[in-house]
C-alpha cells in the first residue's frame, strides 16, 4: 500500500459515477477474473485456474504489504469491480533524481471496454496519483500486440519513446 | 536496499576481475558522472550541474532506504566505479502472481564500453539477482534511440515484446 495516495477517489466515466479504491483480499476473485478476461494475459497462463488460487492470493498479500506498491480497483455503482491497475513508486537518480510512477496490469472488464473506465483510471493516475506520490514521470509498457491500447495511451498524452524488453529467468 | 541480494558479487569482465556492490552515499559523485557521461541522459537534464547536487543526494537516500530498490555499482580493481544500474522488485498478480525485477538506469562509463562491464552487470541480474529476489521475470525499457543497447539486450536473451510509454505529470 502506498500511504500517500488519497483513496478512495470518486471518478466519472462518461458521466457515470465510479469509485477508485484500494484492492482488498476480498477482491481476489474479481482481479483474477479481470486477468483471465484478457486474451494476451490468458495466453501467458492467467486462465483463472483453481490450482493457481494460492499463488494469486500470496501475490495479492505481497502487493498489499508492500509500501511501494498499490493495487487499485474501480467499482461501479452496483458494486461490481470493472477495472484494475497496479502502481509502483520508484525512486531514481536519472532526470535529476526524479521519482517515477510505474503503471502495470491495466485491465478493464471486456463488457465495459470503451465505456470510459480505462480513461477514468488513467486520468486518476496522471492527474492525482503522480502528484500524491511525488512522481513527475509516469511510465508503462504495453505488449506490442495491443494496438488499441497504444492508441489509447497516445491519446491520453503518453509518448511511445521506449522499447520494452523481457527476460524469463530461471528462479 | 533489497536485503535478499547477495552482495558484493565477484564478477569477471572478459577475464578482468570486477566487483558488483551496493552503492553508498560516498558513490554519489561517481554515479552523477556516469549519468552525465551519457548523451541521452544529458539531453534530459542530467549534466552534473552543481545546483542539482542536493536533488541527486536526496534521490540516492530514497533509493538506499527503500526495501524494494537497490542501486549497485561495478568497481574495477583500481577502485574506480565504472558502471551502475538500479533494480526494483515488483510483486504482481499477472503471470500467476509472478514477482518482477525491473532494471533501470544501466550506465557504463564511456571509456569502458565494449569491455564486458555491461555484460557482467546484466549477467549478474539475470543469473543471480532474479533468483535471489524470487523474480522469474526481468524487464527493462530502453530509449528507442539506443540502437546499440537494443542489440546488446537481444544478444543477452531479452525479447523486445513491448512498447514503453512515458508521460510527464504536473507535480
Amino acid at each position: 500500500m502506498i500511504d500517500r495516495l488519497n483513496l478512495p477517489f470518486d471518478a466519472s466515466a462518461r458521466g457515470r459515477h465510479v469509485e477508485i479504491r484500494r484492492a482488498t483480499r476480498g477482491d481476489l476473485d474479481s482481479i483474477i477474473r479481470l486477468l483471465s478476461d484478457d486474451p494476451i494475459s490468458a495466453g501467458r497462463g492467467d486462465v483463472a485456474s483453481a490450482e493457481d488460487a494460492d499463488a494469486y492470493a500470496a501475490a495479492l498479500d505481497r502487493i498489499i504489504d508492500d509500501p511501494g506498491n498499490e493495487l487499485v480497483v474501480v467499482q461501479d455503482q452496483a458494486g461490481a469491480v470493472v477495472g484494475t491497475l497496479q502502481l509502483t513508486v520508484i525512486p531514481g537518480m536519472a532526470r535529476r533524481g526524479s521519482t517515477r510512477l510505474l503503471v502495470e496490469a491495466v485491465r478493464v472488464t471486456s463488457t465495459e471496454r470503451s465505456s470510459g473506465i480505462g480513461t477514468a483510471l488513467m486520468r486518476w493516475v496522471m492527474d492525482q496519483a503522480a502528484a500524491e506520490a511525488g512522481a513527475p514521470l509516469v511510465q508503462l509498457t504495453s505488449d506490442a500486440a495491443r494496438v488499441d491500447a497504444h492508441r489509447f495511451y497516445t491519446r491520453l498524452g503518453f509518448v511511445d519513446s521506449h522499447v520494452g524488453f523481457k527476460y524469463s529467468a530461471d528462479v
